[in-house]
């Protein structure tokens, strides 16, 4: 991967996706004591980075491919993803969710155009379905994260937002299954002055952080944590990427994910989800070590249930 | 008032002020059945409008006057919006307030700069603590919507927002004390062709709904409203400004503001006040006659106590 081919990905995918706002607020900067400009991905189309690899995989099928159509497993903002993405493209897509998905995400997924198909809620069950679909009607399987081209397209995030402020010195993101990790590692080896990518992960699931440790892909056996896009594990795609070139992986803890959110919330005046949270929160934990440095976060969705709260 | 004097009004404050972004969505768009822009003053310095008339109250006082400070009676944002423009333009502002007010607004105005001064909560009470005030320390009276430089201030939202966008044939406000309402009329009339302004009201509060009827200021039995900066009636300067040019007072149920509230959230991933969402609330319930119109709505402010939500 090289940096015209990044370029070019970023051209190609620009005309279906929007070009997020960059935010900055001179309280949060006090508070960090750093000056921190905010990638707004929670702006984007289907409210998450996600849209961004989505049209990029489905753009790099032949167009035999296209005719026949694609399919993944997801219940998170992949499922929407990949829905709009193929429906702008005019391109069937096939989601597999558990049975038990919440009502509401199988209903963003509807209304995207998204075919569901239900299955048991193990990894395994989703894995199964997705090949038996993609068997049966010749459709091509496309991972929410651990697929060459979905990571290059989320990695155009931070090309825009290194675009925009060419002297950052860090870029914070969040880690789950490692797209956006390794696609902003790739953005900034290619985009920036040395420019170094710092993760930021639940310690509740703290694969990412334990797999570098021990060199191999670790697993989590829990998913307890509120930051519900960030429980999955790293994959043989990105992890290498991930591997050679992190800068480090701060882990954090659910209140600083809560905490880390309602800063956002309360001071910005816009709605982040939590695993968005989580890049910010570990900015906070690392205050010391990033004092009066210039710091991208990328804030990579705002899609919260929120019946959850007391609106109801 | 003319337009060059609103003009330089404008001017005179543009140092002090954001100049907040106007956002659009294709899916409210699509629901309203018409094209929205929505002027997005919760992005405002402490996060509502009210930091424009504040602004432009004390920019218009005398060097002696700013010497000696300045007294306001408010637990709202114009608390908040006269201490900060107070502190910008180093002038020292008293804020009355009732002594059961949250501590999360007592805090803010307090992190502004204001100094506090509590009294018991009925109205006669922090108009006497005020007057007292006044006299005692020689310091200006700012009332928070019933002044002329303050309507003159709220007005310039609505200037920003015909610069961006000239041909708006509606404008949305909501009505509370009536300032920005004013001040929007005066803007619309000056800056527009023809554009003209609907207020949102809530119905537990329709106290300037009743005025326009009556033809006299009439006030409010009860506050029952989830909209706590439209509590206020109309007063002695801004009535006949929106006695004789509003187009028309929309009154919607505490439902109707919970519903455009969790839209504006769901769909924009903004925070806006419940205060704010009554403007859009009116353009919902205005639908029909409004189709395939340009509309502008003023998303007034986004200072909510997520203590309040389930964050905790």
């Amino acid at each position: 991967m090289n940096k015209s081919t990044l370029q070019k990905i970023h051209n190609l995918i620009k005309p279906y996706i929007h070009r997020t706002p960059v935010l900055t607020s001179k309280l949060l900067n006090d508070i960090c004591e750093a000056e921190v400009f905010f990638k707004c991905e929670n702006f984007q189309k289907m409210g998450a980075f996600k849209m961004r690899g989505g049209v990029n995989a489905i753009l790099n099928l032949t167009e035999e491919q296209k005719s026949k159509g694609v399919v993944t497993h997801s219940s998170g903002n992949f499922a929407q993803a990949l829905s709009l993405a193929a429906k702008t493209l005019n391109v069937k897509a096939y989601i597999v969710m558990p049975k038990n998905a919440p009502q509401v995400k199988k209903d963003a997924v509807k209304a995207y155009g998204g075919v569901i198909i239900e299955c048991d809620s193990s990894t395994k069950a989703r894995e199964t379905e997705a090949a038996r679909i993609q068997k049966e009607k010749g459709v091509t399987f496309i991972h929410p994260s651990n697929q060459d081209h979905v990571i290059y397209g989320q990695g155009t995030a931070a090309i825009e937002l290194l675009e925009d402020y060419h002297d950052l010195e860090y870029i914070f993101t969040p880690v789950g299954g490692g797209g956006l990790l390794a696609g902003t590692i790739l953005a900034a080896n290619h985009f920036s002055n040395g420019c170094k990518v710092i993760a930021g992960e639940p310690k509740e699931v703290d694969d990412a952080y334990r797999s570098l440790i021990s060199g191999n892909i670790e697993k989590n056996e829990t998913s307890n944590t509120i930051a519900d896009g960030l429980r999955t594990h790293l994959g043989d795609r990105n992890f290498p990427i991930i591997k050679e070139h992190v800068e480090k992986i701060i882990r954090v803890e659910e209140d600083d994910i809560i905490k880390a959110m309602k800063l956002i919330w309360e001071r910005m005046k816009i709605i982040v989800e939590p695993s968005a949270a989580v890049a910010f929160a570990a900015v906070l934990k690392e205050k010391t070590d990033i004092k009066n440095k210039k710091i991208g976060v990328i804030l990579s969705g705002g899609n919260v249930d929120l019946s959850n709260l007391s609106f109801k």
